[in-house]
């Protein structure tokens, strides 16, 4: 980039952040951002029980403040600060967020707990604030991704948690209602707080990233509301953000058409609880387990012709725990054929040594083609009497070309809140979310996740 | 690096933190460790004034929990996470804190506080725990610090902070008692958390990175200390941390020679409130003036030769506020001649407008010179009589050569507290440090700290 491209960047982004109204946003990227808060609903709700969230509230409780803000899924409350860790760790811990598939962030766990804690803490913050913070967040989070990704990915860093600083920031700054100036500072203060390294991946640290992110950002925003300066060229500047933690900046990506092109709306989410890579190969399972009420016992052979990186990434063959069970394409597409379903009950312990699922899975065979890409797989079926079933499938649902129906991550969000909220609860917390821009107090939907 | 010496640099690491034993640290080391704690003690109590730390107090006091550790230097007391913070932005605030001149790495501000604030909350922890902790802390961030220095510094990172906040986990571990896996994980956590880019210089932001790393390294070792899991590699794995912030790892400098080679031995103090490149300046002007009785009336002309760099960094010819008067050799030279001294009271805004001052710096004249090295300066003050004063600075005060005195290290804390607290108060926070390791209550220290 030339200097001069570049020397505007952070007071570009913050006088687009600070000008945009509600009524600017069009409304496809606004539904789309309800659907990353109910999807978010889900999966704090969904992993508020799971022992890494558990032994951090251990921790930290000894020195948190005020009941500020509720965990999701647990009856305690914390300060706003402590609150917004445990709802991050809560929310990425099962895997199974949002994900901006061009960059690989998961922004809600880094963004949504900051900024829900706030709502509870500010007085009257409505749905269409609430929503709007959100979407800043968000969209910020994407650009700067977009910026340095994939080089700043590629060497090491978890992107969910450094980007989803910056992000945090933004979202809990515009609910502050910080100004141009302060607004700048807040994104400086984001962006000096990097938190998040691959080597995390497969042991609480990874969770415990964007539970960090979401805090970074939220300590970002509340200095700045105090004029706690920074530098006005932190994103740019030849040793502030982009030039330390990626060799590649693209500063387009963040300034160039603001309000009129969103990342935010190009969120998509899990159908089902695994590695990404898996996901077509469950959809056609699935498919063919629907169309055909195939059995379990009535099969022969499962044939799946999969891109490479499938047997890369996901190659177990015989899964000892739950959490193998997610990098085990023999044990999803078992599950997916017996069930019907690949959410967290499908990759428990218990799941992975099921009978029924460990003598289907020996039944699997995987080919790696090269000509497959990452979001297809071909399927094929042979039944015990020799006939075969077949499905080619192209964008796996979930993807950008096939998201997932509203109702579908209504009934993911309400399984996944199942047997830990009452169902009463979780469908007006549902409502919530479907409806957020009508929603006249956003602590409301702080108050519905307490268990 | 093979793969072999660099595939178990963490547990390496480790093993040695959770192993040594206060009585295996040599008595020069230790005495080191408790001058690095007095110069603390005077640079916190002496920054907790400025307005960056009241804005920090105002924005995080609102969620901050119970009572259980003092800010140096004032009346508040905060929870042990925000009182980190806040100190550790006290003792930065000023830039008068101590200096690994290798890497540049300021520890204490990141590492003190964060210990401190332990030692109250823990039940009875001695000075020699305390001083071993330290220690260890420090070590640690020199280490990591030595081992992807200079490239992480050149790309942008502000290792104080980065360093900082593996070694202020350390410390925090080792007062907490942790086992060789959870210390493994502390350090993970830490490494996870990096804050600074240079970029920050020259605003608030800057003193936030110490007392933010110092919560970051606070919050790694809560949390192993309940078993919550990091990776085992995170030092030295691929996509860990050395990889991912520098392009340079050499991690013999972690590993090697631990238990013998003591970099916390190598740390040093300023004895002036202001760039290093401008103390053998300070340092000739002071001699000359103190040697011959100078006074500013009887001086026509002062000379300087030094090194190159001093003018690119320092070379404000007319500096409008306290802040520039530090990056101004000329006002340096002047008000070491004037005063004797250039603590901070020599660089406040009232200080770069005085009359005398003003009048001397207008006689200054600064020739650079590639054949000065950055630790010398040659000084050369004509009289209005005609007569010349010379004197050449080969090793500066304040060097590894040529370290401060204990009492020059005394008077230095005891000038900077002057005013905050108490003199018999001060004294005896001094005398604390002086024989920290015969202190039954580390507590005691901070408790001597409040205003």
């Amino acid at each position: 980039m030339g200097s001069d491209a570049a020397a505007n960047v952070t007071r570009e982004l913050a006088r687009y952040l600070v000008s945009a109204r509600p009524q600017d946003i069009p409304a496809t990227v606004k539904k789309e951002v309800s659907r990353t808060l109910l999807n978010w609903v889900g999966v704090a709700v969904g992993g508020s029980g799971h022992e890494t969230v558990t032994r951090a509230l251990e921790a930290v409780t000894p020195f948190a403040g005020a009941a500020q803000a509720q965990i999701a899924g647990r009856t305690e409350r914390l300060d706003i600060m402590n609150a917004t860790l445990i709802n991050g760790i809560s929310s990425h811990v099962l895997d199974f967020d949002d994900t901006h598939l061009k960059t690989i962030i998961h922004a809600s766990s880094a963004i949504v707990p900051p900024t829900l804690a706030l709502a509870e803490y500010l007085p009257a913050i409505s749905g269409v604030k609430f929503l709007h913070a959100l979407t800043l967040g968000i969209e910020t989070a994407f650009r700067v991704g977009n910026s340095v990704y994939p080089d700043h990915y590629d060497i090491g860093w978890h992107i969910t948690g450094t980007a989803g600083s910056i992000g945090a920031a933004v979202a809990a700054a515009t609910l502050l209602g910080l100004n141009e100036q302060q607004m700048i500072w807040a994104l400086g203060l984001g962006a000096s707080q990097q938190v998040g390294l691959r080597e995390s991946f497969g042991s609480m640290n990874k969770s415990f990233n964007p539970g960090r992110a979401g805090q970074n950002g939220l300590l970002a925003a509340l200095l700045a509301a105090r004029n706690f300066t920074s530098s006005d060229q932190m994103i740019e500047a030849k040793r502030g953000w982009a030039n330390t933690v990626s060799r590649k900046q693209d500063f387009r990506e963040i300034t160039s058409d603001l309000g009129t092109r969103f990342e935010a709306a190009l969120n998509t989410y899990k159908p089902f609880a695994c590695g990404i890579v898996i996901h077509p190969t469950i959809d056609g399972c699935i498919q063919l387990r629907n169309r055909h009420r195939l059995e379990a016992g009535s099969i022969a052979r499962i044939e799946l012709r999969v891109h490479p990186l499938v047997l890369e990434l996901t190659g177990k063959r015989t899964p000892k725990s739950g959490l193998e069970g997610k990098f085990s394409v023999y044990h999803a597409a078992a599950v997916a054929i017996i069930e019907g379903r690949a959410g967290p009950r499908q990759f428990t312990d218990d799941a992975v040594s099921a009978p029924a699922a460990i003598a289907l899975r020996e039944k699997v065979t995987v080919v790696p083609d090269s000509a497959i890409k990452e979001s297809q797989a071909d399927v094929t079926i042979t039944l015990a009497n020799g006939e075969r079933r077949r499905v080619m499938i192209v964008d796996a649902i979930g993807s950008v070309a096939n998201p997932m129906s509203d109702n579908a991550l209504e009934a993911k969000a309400a399984d996944l809140m199942q047997g830990i909220l009452p169902d009463a609860r979780a469908r007006a917390a549902i409502a919530v979310c479907r409806d957020i821009a009508h929603t006249p107090q956003a602590s409301d939907l702080a108050t519905l996740l307490r268990r």
